[in-house]
């Protein structure tokens, strides 16, 4: 027991959503479970930590010998407080993050909690965020949790590259048609808000933020380009966010007076 | 008036930040200018969105010409509000977010709510995040400022490269020691936490997130080696996560089973 895999669980849609249990599935026969999940839905916090209230992190059950916790904290906090403060520093050797309700292809992996936790998580340790296409509390995770195990599997056997972690969204269509996974970037596109206007009964204005993702590049090599032709998009992530194709073209504010 | 450009403000330190104003005396010389800002501290959130809570926008003031905001959002909520429901789509020239109280340089950026909403503008409009090297309130932001005109009138003159904003640090010693500008790219390293545990009156065990920047990367190439040597660190970012040094070595998980 002592030398099977350490993995730690986290998510954005917090401890009670049916992803976190799906994502258990995956990992509880390649090693040693430990969930930490947010007490509440935390969706859209992208890489955002707590600094200005304490924390809390409580052990809410032991459940086929995977110990679950919860914490007021970000997707990312879990990472960081299932490492340091439940884990006590042991070695983790997997972070899966998820299984989420909603894809986070396309540029969605920047507002994505799941995949801030992921990302948080491959400063020192492989990670995977996982994602299915299909909002819905009751979305089939079938295909997410049969291509996981596969992923888990293949990770656990030969690493990730350093500082690198994946996005894999899972498409929403039947089990059987899935016709495999491709590795793939990430398409360029944007959420195109409406600021949904309303009124409170005090007579108040209100907004609810919705919106979808518009598309700007149609080629084959794309998250989203998979996704659409029935294939899981694993897309490799890093945190290093320079734009080094525009260091040339700004090379002259050195000189800007 | 009508043709002068239009400016949003936006920050992550909240509206009665210093840096809020220190940002607005670097752009009212250069346009019209908007304010949006969190209406309470909203550092460290990344690229966090808020889809759990309704929105709201109030006018607080007009001083000087410039019309202020405040919001309960995140600051990138703050740009998408500030686009479409304080400016109702008129095209925003430029994006301002900060000035920041502390640095964003390394990997800060990924947990910078300064950077994310910078990072949002970038979906369409150029922007740059500004950040001085002093998280006190009482920060000086005296080269901030006077750099900071610099850059703004060089990108409203020439443009930004598109999807790409400017992470620009100015570093904690004397406007007069500052020896210029450097384009940098993103130093590797990571954030090494402490959780400080504390027990509240009632008993209960709580935490703080707290911790130092660990640098794993000492070349001369680096925001934070600019700042280091006194220069003024100005890293062109953008929102492409794909790890493209990454594709061919996770290729194999196309034939895992």
């Amino acid at each position: 027991m002592e030398n099977r895999p350490l993995i730690l669980v986290v998510n954005d849609d917090g401890y009670e959503a049916r992803g976190l249990e799906a994502m258990v599935e995956v990992a509880r026969e390649f090693g040693e479970v430990v969930v930490v999940a947010p007490d509440t839905v935390r969706s859209a916090m992208g890489h955002a930590i707590t600094m200005n209230v304490p924390l809390h992190v409580h052990h809410y059950k032991t459940e086929g010998g995977v110990q679950y916790w919860r914490t007021n904290g970000t997707p990312v906090d879990c990472v960081k407080l299932g490492q340091k403060v439940v884990l006590r520093g042991r070695q983790v050797d997997l972070v899966l993050s998820g299984i989420n309700h909603g894809s986070n292809s396309s540029v969605s992996v920047i507002y994505s909690g799941t995949m801030g936790a992921a990302i948080e998580a491959s400063f020192d340790t492989p990670a995977v965020g996982l994602s299915v296409q299909d909002y819905s509390p009751d979305a089939d995770f079938t295909a997410a949790v049969h291509y996981g195990k596969i992923i888990v599997k293949a990770v656990l056997e030969n690493g990730l590259p350093p500082h690198v972690c994946l996005n894999v969204n899972v498409p929403k269509i039947p089990f059987g048609e899935i016709k495999g996974m491709k590795v793939t970037r990430q398409m360029d596109g944007y959420w195109y808000e409406d600021m949904e206007k309303r009124e409170d009964p005090y007579g108040r204005t209100y907004y609810w933020l919705t919106g979808h993702l518009v598309s700007t590049d149609d080629k084959e090599d794309t998250c989203e380009w998979a996704l659409r032709h029935n294939y899981i998009s694993i897309q490799p992530v890093h945190y290093d966010l320079t734009a080094y194709h525009a260091m040339n073209d700004i090379k002259y504010l050195e000189n800007a007076r």
